[in-house]
């Protein structure tokens, strides 16, 4: 950390600051600047120590060095972290796809769709049996009854589940029939909820916060690994700007970055992340040739009777244009998609 | 509910879009526009109803006319609602000042706070117990010992306590020493915890998201009053934007904005909203003068050795100097600050 | 500056940044952190060093230590700057209200409107000769025409005139009638333009850009003081944010902010910033409250028969009303209106 | 255009916007919904219609239908537009690459660069002579010295030149050198400068504001097509938002969007839509996957000296690494690159 002094700081607060690190195990070292003086400060610094040292007398600001995340950063583990989800390994040089629809509404609906997303080369399901509705009066889902129908079609299909816990309450449910736990967008920074789904032990595919930047995304993720549970999933699904004509702005710089600053693997959300089916197909390869270790998209039987996001849900037939493209730009880059993959080891 | 149709559309794709809304009990009222057909819907709209038109063939987007929030409307009821915390009322034309440290950190700090800021005319204490913080090392409370601490505060000063809960597990806890239940704005849109809290019968402080626009806001607070607690007071707490000088970007606007859309009342919190003390003084006035109902406060004896949030407490002097202000800008605008309102009638 | 190098870093990316600094003339003073090494720059910083240092193999970051502006900081000139437009000082400690049509659309209008300001205490009369409008096919003023029957409602009303300029072909034309050159929020970073007008020497009105930092604010005002001319008034109009409520949010904090950070006067445009007429009087008390050291307001005898931005004028009523209520405030925070303070010193 | 009443409008305010609709020559229909009146207005709808509409009393707002800009619609030109640069076809379902320097420095850096890059399958050269630049004490450009030096490089190269116009004063001068006049984000909606450009009537490059929709950015377009100029490159270049991980958020979302809406063809800005250069390729990657018709690239022969955007830049190597990257992933989508185009017709 440095601490950067006001021009025409006294001797007095200039001769506090230094007194106050020493107080608490730091050291200080003044650089005297043609304007202003700095501290550098030496010591393993603590979070809260920043606030208090820009309340001090003569002091202008202080600037963090280190990232305050450790243990999902690229420093502390060199090496890609690959999430082993009954088999299907996320972020090992492949494209993994998790597809289904948006919420499970039947027992038709969901049957229908695994069958056809696993013959076009998904690798898990998705599929919503608590959701998280804008408001009160919206469709909120089957709740235990969706679940059991999630389960059914992994029984049938052998396609692994990932489906979201909102709520403490229902942490234990889920965990019962989910082989993978979603925190979703609204919940990314409920810091209680990420520590009762990270006990459980299963793999967490922790959705950005539609406003959270790249640092408050990793220090969420810092919560379940300091947990002990290593097995996380970025899911970059769009952020929310001034652009109104798509439902978010896709950040596909993240993808990359996240790459560069932690070991995990990431995905895309191209579904959220546009909110209109029309774009989910060229999205979806920007993402894959931008480095995404794969994913997650909303496919439907029947898009215009969906109870939930049906503007944004693929049919099957597009569903398939986007695997085959998508296979296609994962070549170009120098991967396979998860279940050739699988297939090719069979 | 408006559905315009693609320009060059065929005769069976706006046939079908009359049969699906006669199908689900609407009526459709087409209008040939110089460029655009358009078909006016009559009838009660369901939520989804908007996704399934627009992904029909034909259809280039739907607009909604009426809002999508009924219950904290203006429309349906038009009277400012009064929020009562045990005699403080909130919304009744006065200013309310919730003042107290960011998190409670000892008994004397708890106790020297509450004196001091019902001395200088506070209504309400403020405390965190329980601490949503972005990064898994920080401090994160006291947990029920700050309750604890919150509650003899409370009975010494005679001032109600308003505190965080941020999780349902604690719902229970923190209902047994509150008096107002606050909502923090990472768990703005955690409807589980909003249903949950709503339940417990209390006024609840619903910070606004640091990304909500005005009617996520309104709809949050929708999930509260649809389990039938109509004691929300609503709290500006900055958005997030580009702006780096700022912690968060004070939208003023929002002030005027929901008390014409909404009957609530509405606060604002600029220790949240400004991240700076110095900035906190001059932003209350600005926040009472456009007609905020109340300021939410961080005071504490000594911020430069706070656990938290340091950089934006105020000092009981800088806080009396802000009392005094904004009563002038108060008296100004027509209003009374409430404890001199509570004064007058005794 | 400091350089702060990549954990890491071999011994020769270390000297290679050190020689760099003694190559450009700057001395280098390294601090070895527990987790990394930071150096600290002496010596007068140019600004592309941090670009250049940032590209250096070993270096993770720079950081900027003192700001980029300097003749229109506090620390270059602690007292206020005060603006004299003919007589009207703006930042004087008076709120300044400069009040007038969007546009100059006839004779009739400009001369009823501007009697009509006048007499309700305006300083300034404001009107559009050359309009900024985002599609082409929009009404784009009545150009010269315009500006003659603004220096003509000059010539019965002794207002000074505040008009807009937007291109260096119209620098002279705007020059020979304006008694301040606006700079519009389109413009805000059009530095050519931004010197051109600097030039003149007259007073510039220069509005934030509407994705502009403080910091990028303070800079385009640092092009026309580095031109030899110090009276610029700035004004907050609105920052483009998610919100879609409201035109634009008004960045309430900026006020004080940008009374700390500098000496020039810093004024409120509310009708631009909220962008609806009914929003305009509480959000005019509100930044004069927070500190504003006027506001320009659109003003029309007719708004819905305006033929720009008709949505966000005042009628001569409501502007009688924000003048009076604007009033009390001023003085409740300890200021005078500009027009009182003429008034009372004749 | 759709007209919607407020829920408790009288029969007079009903009538008022009838006979107004009427006197302006459009006929208004009402539709009667559950809860509001909405009036569907028929006829060609000038753009100010709607701010004279909403000020009416009983008026709660106004909804467009059609979109504002015309001339660069895909409903008026279904066709896309192949713009020709000196026999370089951007648009023709290819990938045109754009490179060079940020700054032109001197003749030894702009030689050698124009040769590296055409070499390594560039169709244009790049170049700035002026410079727009934050802060008035940064390097600004050789001016006419650097366009010479740009058509130097053209003349030993066959490369045509890409070059920023940033004033209407430098029109002439540009346009005597440039064979493509580029719009910069600061100058996005500096309406005269656009309409200046366009009547040179060489191709224009105009890059997205950083905080334009993409609707304003079409409606730029508009400027320069209404002046008879249909030869225009958009050029998405990163918006900006609260993320400050990076320089601007790259919107990947509007390449597939504005192919949609508009025959324009557009291209990608990786190095300002990152700021980093480690993030360039993969971002190249997925903009071309995504759709774009083209990249534009800082490359310098020795990043960590250039004058200008240096932590941005590429070397010769990293930018050989890019292009044989891209287009492997052109072909992937079906595409060519440019230069192979011809190359194979030769």
């Amino acid at each position: 950390m440095m601490v950067v002094m006001k021009s025409g700081h006294s001797r007095d607060e200039f001769d506090g600051v230094m007194r106050r690190l020493e107080e608490v195990g730091l050291s200080g070292h003044p650089i005297e600047g043609a304007e202003r003086t700095v501290i550098g400060v030496v010591g393993i610094v603590y979070p809260e120590l920043s606030d208090e040292l820009e309340t001090m007398p003569g002091v202008d600001s202080t600037v963090r060095i280190s990232s305050p995340y450790k243990l999902c950063s690229r420093e502390f583990k060199p090496a890609d972290t690959i999430v082993d989800v009954k088999g299907v390994k996320v972020g090992a040089g492949t494209v993994a796809v998790i597809a289904g629809p948006c919420a499970v509404e039947s027992e038709e609906q969901v049957m229908t769709t695994a069958r056809a997303v696993k013959e076009r080369g998904a690798s898990m399901l998705r599929g919503g049996a608590f959701k998280p509705r804008t408001s009160p009066y919206s469709f909120r889902g089957l709740e235990e009854e969706g679940l059991k129908l999630l389960a059914q079609a992994r029984a049938e299909t052998g396609l692994p589940v990932c489906t979201e816990v909102m709520s403490e309450a229902t942490v234990d449910v889920v965990a019962r029939y989910a082989d993978v736990m979603q925190i979703g967008t609204r919940n990314a920074q409920n810091f209680f909820l990420l520590e009762e789904v990270a006990k459980v032990g299963k793999p967490v595919l922790l959705k950005r916060g539609m406003s959270a930047s790249v640092m408050d995304w990793l220090l969420a993720a810092e919560y379940i690994l300091a947990k002990g549970n290593r097995n996380v999933i970025l899911c970059e699904r769009g952020i929310r700007t001034f652009e109104t004509a798509t439902r978010n702005t896709m950040d596909i710089n993240a993808i990359p970055l996240v790459k560069e600053l932690s070991h995990l693997p990431v995905i895309a959300d191209p579904s959220h992340g546009t909110g209109k089916w029309h774009l989910v197909e060229p999205v979806c390869l920007g993402m894959v040739a931008a480095g995404a270790d794969g994913l997650i998209l909303e496919v439907h039987p029947n898009p215009d009777h969906a109870l939930s996001d049906g503007a944004q849900s693929l049919t099957f037939d597009s569903f398939e244009r986007v695997m085959q493209r998508t296979a296609t730009v994962a070549h170009a880059v120098g991967k396979r998609m998860e279940r050739e993959a699988v297939g090719a080891t069979a």
